[in-house]
């Protein structure tokens, strides 16, 4: 049976974002409101102040027209001039793509655009499985194993790919894309904190500080909903009842592919 | 214990290529001759004409200088200016970024490369895991099983990403990414065949067409070694009883991570 999504809609901050993004428009974004991979791309729009129309989608329901759009029938989407693309990371290169002008977070040196592809490779193959891991292990035992894998995962981040120092961000003092594409997971570390115990100094107090700006940043502030929605959520992943792809991966000890 | 190479380098028309490659330039191309992922890049650099020193890399030996450049251990890797990156499709954005002018193999359309973007992933995510599988499946019922999901891979990525037709490449007239990513595999065909029994024509006859035309293009010609060579180092593939990175990890039914 599908997941059903409760509340349908964003919530708080996030529910005004949508407001104001209701418009038809040539850029449509087909998200999920509590979706950390929808939340990478909703930042890019954000930080980039591009124009576009926010579409709700219930990835469950796999609506015809959608489909057509995604034949994996996953958010994020982007539909520009009538033609689709997704996968978080393919859409984060578009839009640096497709708007050139516009703020970009993908750094202009090739050599430097490379480095932060690489990190974004281990934040998607290594962190993000870890954090599901984590969120939906049951056994005391297979939590603590959790909760040393995903901070060690997070470390490897840091240590190999944040500059370090002064630096308000992971690659300097511009907010790029390995902010964008990790700061939806910062924004369900208080659910982490609540159900697991974690907290964003296991993994360090400098990791620490940058995940208090993420939470800060005005394009994860607009693009997060209420606490206690995430929570209703996100509550099947910590009981292990979720049926999402990938929470269903995650169980067969898999990956989505 | 670490699998040997042998032979030890390059032979054939690779060879000569790496012969033609031998001076000491400011970008240094850390390779493995045998290696499919490293082939991809090498065909790129050959179908820019970029100029560039071949180095060959046994990845088992983990020397010092070259776990410095890529902790991973893993070829292919590149060093320009003295300074390194890894990973063949971050390698691929890479050669484009730094060589704009020098026969871009991405395509300039922010949306077709998208395009390009997703089906490099479905190939580096289906198609190349379903090719080990194929290869160490060792009862005649697993090889059965491979030989299906290993045919529907690529029948699926021929479906979905190639533009058919006319098209010489698989995204219309202009030899590009997706040629580079998948090429190296086809040139392992006759490996399948011998030993599997596989077949192009398995997948259909538009896209055995587009094999037959990946062996004859120049790039492809020129990075490869003689069929002896490769036999002798991916037996151990088809007895399973290799040791690189993606053996061990296609055994333990993981991926490379």
């Amino acid at each position: 049976m599908p997941d059903k999504i409760d509340p349908p809609h964003a919530t708080g901050a996030a529910a005004d974002t949508v407001k104001k993004h209701s418009q038809p428009h040539e850029l449509v974004f087909h998200a999920g409101w509590f979706c950390p991979f929808v939340q990478r791309v909703w930042i890019a729009l954000e930080e980039k102040g591009i124009e576009y129309e926010y579409r709700e989608v219930n990835p469950y329901a796999k609506e015809p027209h959608f489909l057509a759009i995604n034949p994996k029938g996953l958010v994020p989407a982007l539909e520009h001039h009538n033609k689709a693309l997704y996968e978080s990371l393919v859409l984060l290169e578009y839009l640096d793509d497709a708007y050139p002008d516009d703020s970009p977070l993908r750094p202009s040196d090739p050599h430097e655009a490379g480095l932060v592809r690489l990190a974004l490779q281990q934040i998607s193959n290594v962190v993000v499985p870890a954090f599901y891991r984590y969120v939906q292990a049951q056994e005391p035992e297979k939590q603590k194993e959790g909760h040393e894998a995903f901070v060690a995962a997070l470390r490897d981040v840091h240590k190999q790919w944040f500059v370090g120092g002064e630096a308000q961000w992971a690659r300097g003092d511009r907010f790029g894309w390995v902010d964008a594409a990790l700061g939806p997971w910062v924004a369900r570390f208080s659910l982490l904190e609540k159900h697991r115990g974690f907290k964003a100094e296991d993994v360090g107090a400098e990791f620490a500080a940058w995940a208090k700006r993420i939470l800060e940043r005005p394009s994860v502030k607009s693009t997060s909903s209420l606490p206690e929605n995430y929570e209703s959520v996100y509550r099947r992943y910590f009981e292990d009842t979720a049926e999402s792809e990938v929470a269903k991966a995650t169980r067969k000890g898999e990956w989505l592919k």
